[in-house]
């Protein structure tokens, strides 16, 4: 492979990978080829930028652990996890639009029943969540379960702390609605929070006038025999890092409008010491194979 | 950023990166994500596929050390380290060309007088080298050092060594040419040798159908004040490996043909006991600032 100039070393590098026997991975290694190397000719990236790029790479795997999924984090910021997202759920007609699984979903819970309190011992404002399941046409998925999950006040998950999984879970939660696709139950209102910014990742952000920070959200995922799974979050209507989000996982149809009451007593009958919201979400859910997706390697924080 | 399709998306990641203060980062980033997102697109990667290659990138980062850069490694093997080295050096009339410094470069060395034999102890046919330093015109450059460094007869440096840098060094040198721009030396033909494939970059070749092979050649690094620092290789022609060298570092002008001898004495009065080679190479430098490159970060074996 005697190039000439540097056109030719780009199909040198495409052919070297000609005999590749899976055609799926001939096909990404051949995009993936044409696609760094336009990107270092439409650059003209110096040595200087190129040892740069090397050493935070590098840096960003060794900041990969068990328990912290560096790269994945690279490719939030970069909003290549909501792009694969995207490109994987094109047809949405009528359905609730997806979006990141995050890196904080820690799989199967035991069924919590209706109205429970998953927020026990957590401080925050009183939040009591109202769910409903239903087809694109509206009609109730009876059989449908629900996995809910979101951070404390200081924005950390469960699966964060030092004391999981011996303590917990907390602020996550299993449901099955009930014949109607209904289901409730009372937590604390969420807030923004920054992503970790200790990494790569941070440095980033910093390096881009960039803010950390998630806009204040719950997590769901939903999974009925016979429809798509739904991999999803709601967003809190006024929350002013809707338009920034760090991780680019807003879409409008997900934000939702609290209803902030102050009247004693609450829904579940407990005296009210101040402000308590209600959170309402109909979950519209696309026909497929009802298996639950696996989450992303290395995200499981437990 | 409430995007509505993955075209807006891309465009709200590129806008997040607008207050970069350094405009030259801003303009890598937006290319960065750019080129990332037509990747994506343009493969319509599944999520398994997503998943696999944050695995892969994390495994890439664990196998770097002090002692291995794996992620210089994958540049080589896709081609990116000649591209960066292709577009930093676009005019070159005259000169000889360049190709990468290679991991195997490490640094300052004591000058050696002309005619020794930077190969005792090392088993392998004997090479008398014969080396010119000119500028474009082939007016001779009398103040240029040359560094030289390459594997032995099992495909090895001596800095992949355990025992080194207590021993050695061993096929690896530093030379004063003369008035006349000429330097000679005695050495061990090169080899064929593998690229390191006991890591990620081993797999993509294996998955690829491709070969871990470099063909033989001899690294020179040729500094002089007033002139562009020439960071090479001198291959030996014949190499079956010539066409399919694993990092494309190959280009024809690089490409040398050995005279073979078997008379005794050899010229360096020595008694030939089977085939001798003469490796001659005339290296053009070009005008520019005399300061020597600064080897890869990580690249360093010692």
């Amino acid at each position: 492979m005697t190039q000439v100039d540097d056109w030719q070393l780009t199909a040198d590098v495409v052919r070297s990978f000609s005999n590749t026997p899976d055609q799926r991975l001939k096909h990404i290694l051949t995009e993936l080829v044409q696609s760094s190397h336009d990107f270092v000719r439409r650059t003209n990236l110096t040595f200087e930028e190129w040892n740069y790029a090397i050493d935070y790479l590098a840096r960003t795997g060794h900041a990969c652990t068990p328990a912290r999924q560096e790269f994945v984090l690279l490719a939030d910021v970069l909003g290549i996890s909501m792009l694969v997202d995207a490109i994987n759920h094109r047809e949405r007609d009528g359905a609730t639009p997806t979006t990141v699984l995050g890196p904080f979903y820690v799989g199967e819970h035991k069924l919590l029943p209706h109205g429970s309190n998953i927020s026990s011992g957590v401080s925050g404002a009183p939040m009591f969540v109202r769910i409903r399941v239903a087809d694109v046409s509206g009609k109730p998925i009876g059989h449908a379960i629900v996995d809910v999950w979101h951070a404390d006040d200081d924005g950390l998950y469960d699966s964060q702390k030092a004391s999981y999984p011996e303590e917990g879970p907390s602020l996550r939660a299993r449901f099955a609605v009930d014949a109607q696709g209904c289901l409730s139950f009372r937590t604390i209102l969420p807030c923004s929070y920054p992503i970790p910014t200790d990494g790569p990742v941070g440095e980033l952000l910093d390096a881009s006038a960039r803010h950390p920070m998630r806009p204040a959200h719950v997590h769901f995922l939903v999974a009925a025999e016979g429809f798509e799974p739904l991999v999803t979050h709601v967003f809190i209507a006024g929350d002013k890092n809707l338009e920034s989000d760090a991780v680019f996982g807003v879409k409008s149809e997900l934000i939702s409008h609290l209803e902030e009451h102050d009247e004693s007593p609450m829904p579940d009958g407990s005296p009210a010491n101040g402000p308590w919201y209600v959170l309402t979400y109909e979950f519209r859910m696309q026909p497929g194979n009802g298996t639950a997706p696996t989450p992303l390697p290395g995200t499981r924080r437990a």
